[in-house]
């Protein structure tokens, strides 16, 4: 877990990481969060009363700021966190996010956008998260689903499901995993041979590595899931026509060789009033998230 | 045109039409509507400066609820409609909006749904509009095109172009005239036979009544129709995931026959989260846009 202390004007000025203990449930998590703050403020020679808020960036779906009905990564189900921390630090002021949502608040405070009306960061790793930020604050949606852009169908024809149940969501394409699943599934289905093939652990790295260098079904693999990345974007286009996009993730790493091609793509599908939308790379990196959680108790 | 007269309450007290003149690009439309106006007011003995705001709702984008770059049916070009209805009114207070929009923030107001934190209503018609309300206000979008449901893409396949020279937008598959090309598309493909085959001058309507008495390729138009509307609602809601859906417009008379079956196509395409959010019908009809206008200006 990675916390971060901020000044009241928003400079961070010091970041650290503590393990993550999920045994008993993810009871561990918030008490070894609380003592790492309270260990920190006593090598500063700071008192906790110093400590005016905290923000906290949790993986899961969380309601009112506060409370989470299930984190799986963590074990947690039906947490009071802003509750629970207030009781082990004795801090009144705590705000609880999505961590998804948080990392978009970030990047538009922290990565140079606070002067965009609007912005929404898809971050593309081992899953695909997504936040959308306008005139400055996380929207939430009625049931809290804002943001899940990895749930937006893309492929009306898929016949395997999705994590979630449903059919030919974003996930099961441009994900880490779904980079994967779709070059081995084009690669079988086409008969064709690449650098790649037969090669047992494939990762989403080794593909984009492939594709760079050139090997065509990599590179169809790329294509694939740029073009996907790019459907989903015109659909929020249309929706709420965001001044920005940023892309972030693990696989966004690939740089402007994805990105480039992203942004092809979106210009290709996408209403032509809104071709001019911004996409530009997420710069804070794992650093989003923090940021963001400060972001969001000043 | 429709014009109405309300409260400062909000009380709709009058309304009439007036016919919309389009010659000399469209420069009559604003005279006739002070003109009508003003005739009104004298008719009920009112003087000009009970007039208190003017809301008005255009068919086209509007930038900073005053400016109209193009208004194609009306044949508007760069046209400052509050400057201009100002001039001609001596009324100050205008507001201008998108029709699609305004009907949005109408049906949220007057259709009983202020408690609504969130609403996106869609008009299926000729064309298919659609306005976003968040927290009781019209998202407009960066560049004007929230709400442009009609243009996101919902068949990457496809190979005739929309309207707007992309491909497979929402609106070549569930505007009236795209429910009448799919089913003549279906049955040239299929060779299948239909109580409209050889049927010249075909309508949605015709292919909804043939549906409704059972005839098989017109259930399987109107279904696909409710398919892909229902796909695009799936990706609204993996935005903003709103608490309510409306659906209205000519097409959306037809009533509990597509809404069930939109509903249904709803639940299986979007994220699970928002399985719950309501889908009902507009019920303002062509009174939505006025209402709306007023709203913008109280």
């Amino acid at each position: 877990m990675k916390i971060g202390c901020f000044t009241l004007s928003g400079e961070l000025i010091s970041k650290w990481e503590i393990p993550t203990r999920t045994a008993g449930q993810g009871s561990l998590v918030l008490p070894d969060i609380a003592e790492s703050i309270e260990k920190k403020l006593s090598e500063e020679g700071e008192s906790p009363d110093t400590v005016s808020g905290i923000g906290v960036a949790v993986p899961g779906p969380v309601i009112n700021h506060s409370f989470v009905k299930r984190a799986v990564n963590l074990g947690w189900e039906n947490l009071d966190v802003r509750e629970t921390l207030r009781e082990l630090t004795g801090v009144k002021n705590i705000a609880v996010e999505n961590d998804a949502k948080t990392a978009a608040l970030g990047e538009w405070w922290k990565g140079g956008h606070e002067n965009c009306s609007s912005a929404v960061l898809i971050t593309i790793g081992t899953g695909i998260g997504g936040g959308v930020i306008m005139d400055g604050k996380i929207i939430n949606g009625a049931f809290g689903a804002a943001g899940e852009l990895s749930h937006i169908q893309v492929d009306p024809e898929e016949t395997e499901a999705c994590a979630c149940g449903k059919f030919g969501h974003l996930q099961q394409y441009a994900s880490a995993e779904g980079i994967v699943r779709e070059f081995r599934k084009n690669l079988t289905q086409s008969g064709k041979t690449s650098v790649l093939s037969g090669k047992p652990a494939l990762t989403a790295k080794d593909i984009f590595d492939a594709a760079k260098a050139g090997d065509e079904a990599a590179l169809t693999a790329v294509r694939n899931a740029a073009r996907m990345i790019a459907r989903v974007m015109g659909a929020v286009s249309a929706v709420i026509d965001p001044e920005l996009f940023l892309i972030g993730g693990g696989v966004a790493k690939a740089g402007d060789f994805l990105l480039d091609m992203i942004r092809e793509e979106f210009r290709r599908v996408v209403i032509f009033t809104s071709e001019d939308a911004a996409i530009e790379p997420a710069v804070l990196g794992n650093d989003a998230g923090i940021c963001g959680a400060v972001k969001l108790v000043l």
